[in-house]
């Protein structure tokens, strides 16, 4: 598997928000995006505010950009605030410190794209984004 | 209702500015905005600073980016300052952690503009945009 | 019909998509905006290049923003390409001059989102956009 | 006269908002900014198109900015399109080759702030630009 695939995608986010409706969470916002950080499919559910698409693409792609989960970004954020909030200046898609942004690796271990889920707590979001990888038979970061 | 008109966004200034005096405040700034964060009104009392309309449309528009006032913003960023400072670096016109950002609701609750205020304490401002909302006949975010 | 919702958006998509594959054009992005110019919901063909979000996101955006078709600001910039060239600045999401960007009205007459559409010919996609457009039961700003 | 205060601005768009219903012209946006760049007040007529604040804005810094008015600005740019272009990278609240912005001046001939008109034609707009500046008894820079 070396490439996540529109109909990945599409499967990603139907699943994580089948999630998302079972455990009763609040709207989410969920983007899926390629190895380069840039948007595959993304859809906002009713009622989720306008930074939604912003905040859930940004979780995604900071993971992209630092090869770690937007949760691991968050606990180094919390040890080296500085350094965390300066990416935001040089990252054109911002870089999020909270979980809910998954990199999704292929079968040699690199990656092929990330989802970002913003719209719960943060945990929850990511539970929704692990939910949606695995619907899609895809794998993440360990 | 569902639209803020410009006729109301006026009321809802001119009475916020009226509160502000009528309470001796300093100079107010009040921005109120439509849904989508896009300014209807704006007016800066003389003496107010360079960067308040900045600052008044910062409240405002924050307040609609994540759903909540930018008093609970300014919650949510003593819990979690590096999450809420990664926004700025996505939101077009940031993100702003202090009470005066209030959401204006219709009749079905979803969001129909925003009101921010800044020059005086941010309790203050927030009284002023709460007293602008309800001269208006409108109704602020529960 | 006062409101856009995500079923909407996705009717949208999925069914300009279709139109693309009927008439067998190249990939397509597709990008559907709530009335602010925010992502409602976005899928990207297989084979589309990074761009492509921004532009079709762009197009939509930028209707919004002047209040006519990415079709009419193109023929505009046409006549007039530094003001056209200058929104580029002072518009976060961008204003795009080529057909496929299209403003979808309420019953009332005002915008309830856009559709952007990228890919082939502005003139093929504007068509897709149409059709999707039509297929939610919506109708483009005239 | 070194000043332009809240109550002139407000004069300004009431009487520019006045004259362009005066003349039946489409919605109007009216931005009237301090020598400092810096917004003073801002009135959106309802049906005006999302931009309408930056753009109203742009046409009164980018007077400002270069101390010509926009229409001029807009002579400028086209003869020498790169150079006005380029602009926009470097102002914050960009800088628009089209009429409608105009600075007013004080009795020493120095600016003390400037009007920015959008919405109509741009003749128009600066028409309605003119006339708010002398309801207020003010005047425009020659």
């Amino acid at each position: 598997m070396s490439r996540i695939t529109l109909a990945h995608a599409n499967t990603i986010i139907t699943s994580a928000l089948e999630k998302g409706a079972e455990l009763g969470l609040k709207p989410l916002s969920v983007a899926v995006l390629d190895p380069g950080g840039h948007l595959l499919a993304f859809q906002r559910q009713d009622g989720a505010s306008t930074l939604r698409p912003e905040i859930a693409t940004a979780k995604a792609a900071g993971a992209l950009a630092l090869g770690v989960s937007s949760r691991t970004i968050g606990d180094m954020a919390a040890d080296r605030p500085s350094f965390i909030g300066s990416l935001g200046a040089i990252a054109p898609k911002g870089v999020l410190p909270a979980a809910g942004g998954v990199i999704v690796v292929g079968a040699d271990g690199f990656p092929i794209g990330a989802v970002g889920i913003t719209g719960d707590t943060s945990d929850n979001d990511e539970l929704c984004a692990l939910a949606g990888i695995a619907a899609a038979g895809l794998k993440p970061q360990e």
